[in-house]
């Protein structure tokens, strides 16, 4: 079998997710993939004309894939949680996409909102945890709508949940020059689940003697990806907390247009899912204003990803240029095919 | 009785604490009112001593205080979340801390680090929730140190507590020229949680016709924040999500070293507590680096809070006269002297 022939589930989503999949399937095909896409129309539509977000059968039929390109879920007609939740959530637990991995990185040419901060500064990943803490979905709510309402959600951490995902952070760091890992948690007021944290990077830590570790607030990182930065290399987080951050990253990087993702099984027990950061942003679908940057650059980590490191390296190269000479005003097909005509030549 | 005449309790705790509370006390007094401080030494050092952080008595004897000014709490020689949890959080559980407030507001000549933004852009108040969600501390863990380890923690959500910031955040909104209102929360995965708030605030709404509201994820937020501050006028949202959200809002304000804040009894059945958003920053305590900014603006907010308006405008506006005229390299000290001048003259 070639390598470069790759069996693909697209699920382009809700608003501008079909937009920007298109640009990243057109940028696939141009690197010289042999590509078998098979669309699935997940989403929004789905649900209001069936009921159903994610059948049973077509999980199981997603199972049989290399990897999944994924748009963005999510729209203001389905209640708030219901997409996110049984789909989107619900591809990450059932394909145990524990690593979420989302580079943050200033590319140069693109202007950051930060005064002082030059390319050289913003340069990390961030290795946000997939499959636990607040995003288990358990809690409840009793005596709803009455003054007496209660309302809970659980934080849910294993051993075996952290582990994991602290191992890969540090093999991570230990293949980036700068070879440094922090812990961003909140220790001091999660105590049950900052323990566990902490107690396993520092573990973990002394099977890797050549990483620098060390570990920041929640609150302190916040501040100090606007205002330091280059204190960053590999940051190692829980759902929660990586979800914010990541977001914030994405704004110190130049915006959301160019946030990639990528929802990784690194024993490949099931196909690994990419997809841009940003969301189905209702008020701009179908109007060709969203960048499909954010899609490109995670296709480009799904070539790395399964193997295709020399297309994977062209396609951010390309990437890299076009955004060199960034042209405003372009539509999400000019982006696209100017990204694409850079690929083919 | 002179209303002039504030009975406090000051607890300057950890690290810089004890330096920058000096200096809001100078402040104080010089802006003419009769102050009768009680130091309490409550942090590291006592509970090293005595092993105590917060014995009841103590807290009883706090209960009779008009405020509380409170310098930073925690230190690298105590265990993560011991003096956070058992004297910091229990104070503000205990005394009913439910509205934590926190301006976020850029003073014109201080530079901030957003490239595109100036202080009109730069003008928000946070609410942030004091006495639920994930501070509550309920969680737990099984099987530590073992492969099987689980660690929980659980955010708790009452109609009573969230009605309660919300009504207040209203107010606050009416108030305020722009008259606009945001929510923070993550309804699309806290669903329980995010559903009490969000109903909360569609339903008090009602009753403030000339307010604004809208609705904002947390990661979302986090963005919008470095990318379009001027988006926020004033911010309703949970405990942990106004902990980093205030970080935030202090980095794109100038630096912690300017964030004041205070916890908040509104119906003033027990002492209201102000302190600088910042923490104890043991690695600069003792040298006279620290600036006493924070305190002085929290101190401020503690003369309005007893309803000396005046001077409490007097305070901020040697505040920004001083940092107006910033000079570089002046200790703690100094920059607490020149703000007293200023104060005083
Ligand atoms: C849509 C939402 C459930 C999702 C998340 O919170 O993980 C999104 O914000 C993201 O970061 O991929
Ligand atoms: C010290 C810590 C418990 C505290 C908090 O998380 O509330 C601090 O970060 C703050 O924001 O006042």
């Amino acid at each position: 079998m070639d390598s470069r022939n790759i069996r693909l589930a697209v699920i382009p989503g809700d608003g501008i997710g079909t937009e920007v999949v298109a640009e990243g399937l057109k940028v696939l095909e141009a690197v010289g993939t042999k590509l078998e896409p098979t669309h699935y129309d997940l989403g929004a539509a789905r649900y209001h004309r069936t009921g159903e977000t994610l059948p049973d059968a077509v999980l199981e039929e997603l199972r049989g894939y290399d990897a999944i390109l994924l748009g963005a879920v999510g729209d203001p007609s389905v209640p708030p949680g219901v997409l996110e939740r049984d789909l989107l959530l619900r591809l990450r637990f059932a394909f145990d996409h524990y690593v979420n991995l989302r580079p943050v990185k200033l590319f140069p040419g693109v202007p950051t909102p930060l005064a002082g901060s030059s390319a050289d500064d913003i340069d990390m990943i961030v290795v946000r945890e997939g499959t636990e803490g607040l995003y288990a979905g358990t809690g409840g709510v009793m005596r709803r709508g009455t003054p007496h309402e209660i309302a809970t959600q659980e934080s849910l951490n294993t051993a075996h949940g952290v582990e994991r995902v602290v191992r890969y952070a540090f093999e991570k760091a230990r293949s980036r020059p700068r070879k440094k890992l922090t812990l961003v948690h909140k220790t001091n007021v999660l105590t049950y689940a900052g323990d566990l944290w902490q107690r396993t990077v520092d573990r973990v830590a002394g099977e890797y003697p050549e990483v620098t570790t060390d570990y920041t607030h929640i609150d302190a990182a916040s501040m100090f990806f606007v205002s330091r930065p280059e204190r960053f290399d590999v940051v190692v987080t829980d759902n929660l907390f990586g979800d914010i951050i990541t977001d914030l990253g994405a704004a110190i990087a130049g915006g959301i247009g160019l946030a990639a993702s990528g929802n990784i099984n690194p024993e490949r027990t099931a196909p690994s899912m990419f997809e841009p950061v940003h969301g189905s942003a209702p008020d701009i679908a179908g109007q060709g204003k969203a960048d499909p940057t954010a899609t490109i650059l995670s296709v480009a980590m799904l070539l790395d990803h399964l193997g295709l490191h020399a297309e994977a390296a062209r396609v951010e190269q390309a990437v890299a240029a076009d955004i060199a000479e960034r042209r405003s005003g372009r539509s999400t097909h000019e982006i696209g095919d100017d990204i694409t005509a850079r690929v083919s030549g």
